[in-house]
This record gives structure tokens, C-alpha cells and sequence, in this order.
């Protein structure tokens, strides 16, 4: 990408968001690898004036063993600077009164230690994974089938992930299946949702013009960050297709081969 | 209902077709219950000259284990007579040159025994039950994601149905998780696929204004039969709630307490 194509908010940008896995690191056995560049990439962040947040879909893991992860492959991350659906689920839960039937990975139970989960109102979904048998997903099924007003709460919506040398479905899928059994419409938290984005933002104390997503998701990074009026950066690592290039309503502010260019072109620009 | 409200097929009628699960018996322990009265029905029907067919999603046993369990129960109905989606599919398949990857209940497979599965280039879905675990319905995502152009086939679209005390997800809950993660949409083979019911009205050479369709299911048999042209009577029984006879889409021809009183207000009028 040249100059020229770059976002252009220059000067004015005040913070950066990065998303995790595609763009810090490669998922797969024992924790994954770190992608080329990234681990310094993220230190001349942190080294410069920009704010730096870490927004991520992640829900297999509570946030203190995903940054332990991340620590470990040697990136300089602390937990109160991770966003990801499962805190911004339960703040949701608590602020409207919900006790949720949890159908979500053993690893994210920890996440919902404060709330109240008897006498389930609603259900909340996450990258269940192999929990996903029939009786479980027939369970939460049943919880909101006999809710006079059922309420699903989905953490992300993501279709399918790369696991090992396969895909795997994401929780969207099965958000899409308990939908459809119970004839209603479920309230995403995490990306791409609006409400995620903007309580980043809340947290820098940023105006979203001042903001640059960057991401290996078009749609879900990039296009969820623009939705918001950020602007949105695609980076060619992770989940990237070159057919991202040519989507038919998402467009990137910018295309970068990884963060390292990414964080390079960013801090040249600032001076 | 009184005689004025009738679907008034009258003396042009040639043909009825049934649901079975909800108006011929309930499911449950043991193979189910006859519903009062309805073997008597049938057996009315049966010496009458009318012609008669069974129309079913029932997918998880094959046509010769699903009549004999109906016979057990009483009913005298020959494997002939019985529509169900696993032939239709196997049909569609030979037609089309599909070589299926089969997500399906065990007790089905003998339907798909004369169909060739090596090397697939398409998935076919039924209500699988425990066999829809996160790694076969996995296994049927990637046979999908790995074609050029994935198709998928889903036995019938039923949201949920009624097991034993509890209610259970269907195969369409499957069908959308599938066609969500693909980015596709399945073709339905049986109810309330209108080529479904144009083989049941061929079979009997009839015109669709010549046939009446009963059932429980106010959308998938009353609605589906309507769309192909015929009346489509809804019993009180199975599946059936009140809140059908105020359905935003779908109004049946005619609402009835079972199938005994339809078949006896169809015969009255004959005469």
C-alpha cells in the first residue's frame, strides 16, 4: 500500500485498536505463534503517545488465561487493556436484570463467577466448541422456548474459525440455529456490534475519528469499526482472503501485508 | 366447525392425504399412542372411494421400520402408501448425479443404501438427534466449505418437535447453523417443499384441487398443501395450538377436533 492509500487520519489519531488472534499471533498447538514482526510491533505502540486497547472475540478462555497465553508468546499485554465479549456480556446481564443459562466453554466460566445464575431469564452462547452436543444445545433450546419473552445473548457471531489444519464452526452457527427454533433474534456482544466498539472507545476516552481498527476480519473487525465511524485497517495474516479485496459492501480503509507495516506506516506518518 | 365452515371439496374430492405423527398417533415411549379414534378413521377411509396416501418428515427410521411401528399401533397402512423425505432425496440425488456426505439417524441409513456416497459432493441432513454432535456436524461443514459449489439437502425444516415430557430441536435448528456458516441455502426435501406434495398428488394422479391434506402442523402440512393448491385441513391434536387458528401467514380451510371428525364430516358430505 502506498502513502497515498493510507487512511489519512494522521495526525488526529490519538488511539489504535488491534485485534488478537490473525493479527498478534497464529492459533494452533500449545498456544499458537506469534506472527513476524508483531511482538516489536506492539512495543513501538506502546512506546509512542497513541493509546493501544486489544479487542478480541476470543470466548474460549477467561481474560486472565488468554493474556497469560499472550504473555507467553512474548507479547507485552496487560488484562485491563483486553476487550472481549464475555466482561461486556456480564455487565449487560447485571445492568438489565438477567440470570443466564450459560452454554459457553469450561475455560469461560470463570468470566460469569458474579452472576446470578438460578432460575435462568435468558441464555448466553459463546465458542462452545465440543459442548455443542445435542443434549446441551436441546437444553438452552428449552430454557428459551419456556421464557414468556425469550432473550439470547450471543458472544460474537463469528461463522467459522481455523482450528489446527481444519475450520471449525463458530458460535454463530449455533446462534443461527437456536434463532430459528425459537422464532427470535439474538443481541450479539462482542464484534461487530456497536456497543463493543464504542465501550473501547469509552475506555480511551476517544472520539471514534480519532481511532484505527486494525484487524484481520473484514467484517467483523474492519466493518464493525467503521460502523462505529472509525476508521478500519485490514491487515493480509490470519483469516484474510484475497477476494477481502474485492467484498461487495465491506471496503478497508487500507490493506496491509501485517501489523508490522501497519505500526510502521502509522508512527512515520506522525512525525 | 359447523358444515358451512367446510374447505367445500365436497364431491369433487378424489383424495386425502395424512400427516401421521399428531394426527395418527403421539410419539413417545414404546413407539407412541394411537390418537382416539383414528384407526377407525382410516379404516373409514380405506372403504370408501377415496384414494388414500400418508405424507411424513419422519426421518429417523427408514419406510419398512416406520409402517411396521404404525401397524403395531393398529393402523393398516402398506410402506406403498407412505411419503416420507429420504426417498424423495434419494430420487433428487440419482436425478442430479449428487454423491451424498449423510449426517442422518442410524435407523435411516438403509434408505440410502442404493445411493453412491464415495468421494461427496454434497451433504444431506435429518433429524440426526444425539447424532448431531459438534464433530459430525463439523465433518458435514467442511465437506461443504471444501466444494465449489456446496449443496446442501435438509429432510424436512422442522424447528422442534415434542419428545416423551420435553421438546426437542429439529433438523432445520441443523439446516441454518449450516446454511449461516456456508453462507448457502438448503433445498428441503419433504414438507412443505411443494414438489414433495406434487409426488404424493402424481402417485395418485389427481389434481391438486381434488385432494385434501390433514395435518397438525398449521405451516409445514396445512400451508405447504395450500401452496401446491389443494385445501389443507388442521386437527386439534399433535402438535396443534390454539394460538394456529390466529396465524399471521397461514389460515387452515378448515380447523377439526381429530381425525375421526374430519373423516366422518368428509364422508357425510359425499352422500
Amino acid at each position: 500500500m502506498a502513502d497515498t492509500d493510507w487512511p489519512g487520519c494522521g495526525k488526529s489519531l490519538k488511539g489504535v485498536i488491534l485485534d488478537m488472534c490473525g493479527v498478534l499471533y497464529d492459533s494452533g498447538e500449545g498456544g499458537g505463534v506469534a506472527i513476524t514482526g508483531s511482538i516489536e510491533a506492539v512495543k513501538k505502540l506502546k512506546a509512542s503517545d497513541l493509546q493501544l486497547r486489544f479487542c478480541t472475540n476470543e470466548t474460549q478462555l477467561n481474560r486472565e488465561a488468554f493474556v497469560d497465553k499472550l504473555k507467553r508468546l512474548g507479547f507485552d499485554i496487560s488484562v485491563s487493556e483486553v476487550f472481549s465479549p464475555a466482561p461486556a456480556a456480564v455487565a449487560v446481564l447485571k445492568e438489565r436484570g438477567f440470570r443466564p443459562h450459560l452454554l459457553v466453554y469450561d475455560g469461560l466460566l470463570p468470566e460469569f463467577d458474579s452472576v446470578d445464575k438460578t432460575n435462568p431469564n435468558c441464555v448466553v452462547i459463546g465458542d462452545a466448541a465440543e459442548k455443542f452436543t445435542y443434549q446441551n444445545l436441546n437444553e438452552a433450546f428449552r430454557v428459551l422456548i419456556g421464557l414468556e419473552k425469550p432473550v439470547l445473548f450471543s458472544l460474537g457471531g463469528g461463522r467459522y474459525y481455523k482450528e489446527g489444519d481444519g475450520l471449525a464452526l463458530d458460535v454463530g452457527a449455533y446462534m443461527k440455529a437456536l434463532e430459528y427454533a425459537c422464532d427470535l433474534k439474538a443481541e450479539v456482544v462482542g464484534k461487530p456490534s456497536p456497543t463493543f466498539f464504542q465501550s473501547v472507545l469509552n475506555d480511551m476516552g476517544l472520539q471514534p475519528h480519532e481511532a484505527l481498527m486494525i484487524g484481520d476480519d473484514l467484517v467483523n473487525d474492519v466493518g464493525g469499526a467503521q460502523n462505529c465511524g472509525m476508521k478500519g485497517l485490514q491487515v493480509r495474516t490470519g483469516k484474510y482472503r484475497s477476494s477481502d479485496e474485492r467484498h461487495s459492501t465491506v471496503t478497508a480503509d487500507g490493506t496491509v501485508d501485517d501489523l508490522a507495516q501497519a505500526v510502521d506506516m502509522i508512527l512515520k506518518q506522525r512525525h
